[in-house]
């Protein structure tokens, strides 16, 4: 059964990246141990294997130095996708060149602005709600 | 500036819980140090200064006893109100009888049922983004 929750899963993630109403808590914990949550656009996914996320380098990546632990979150009135794994910040040129596109002109200069990066969040386990189903398990 | 800006998201926050997307994440930092995303309904909010919610005890509860740190993140393409605080379990019989409502039937035989519990969450500290203004700081 989890594998057809998790394949539904992997279908909402990108839709969600695709539409309106792309957006999703991507978690990490702070140096004093808190969970700290941003709201971020999903770049690229595969199911709920990984993630990409497009952003500036700072804040993020001196939180990530210290713990590379983090979640994702994706919700709705209908369903819950909850992911933990690890993340980690891309700074290869090729990927962030691969991963550019023009929304992200109103930020940086261009893909090779030093401030840009991509962070791709690895899953380790999920915690699902959907189609009124609970399923968790690792992957 | 700031007191502008979180009255609007207390606002946003109390509109949420009395709509059709009252949802929100609540975090946790679990036994391993990853973040734990549930998605819960908001009982009770003042401005972003705390929430309640009425859930089931158990999982959430061990977490809590681990380590009472955590974070709330409710976000929309439009916004992201980013709290982190400390949550608490109350037991308290008035309590938990105040925060009945019926829907909570489907879950629990009442509000005196062992297994149902309020959790209040008490914000020490806010990141938003409400009216495409960035604000920080401390409760």
């Amino acid at each position: 059964m989890n594998e057809k929750i998790i394949e539904k899963a992997g279908k909402i993630i990108a839709e969600r990246a695709c539409g309106p109403e792309n957006f999703c808590a991507l978690i990490f914990v702070d140096q004093k141990g808190y969970p700290h949550a941003t709201t971020i656009s999903i770049s690229k996914s595969e199911g709920i294997k990984w993630l990409t996320f497009c952003t500036g380098t700072g804040a993020k990546a001196d939180i990530i130095n210290n713990c590379n632990k983090a979640g994702v979150c994706i919700n709705s009135s209908e369903y819950h996708i909850g992911l933990k794994g690890t993340v980690e910040q891309i700074t290869d040129p090729s990927v962030k060149k691969e991963m550019w596109y023009d929304g992200l002109k109103n930020h940086f200069s261009g893909w090779d602005d030093p401030n840009y990066c991509v962070l791709r969040f690895t899953t380790e386990s999920y915690s699902l709600f959907v189609d009124w189903q609970d399923v968790k398990g690792d992957l």
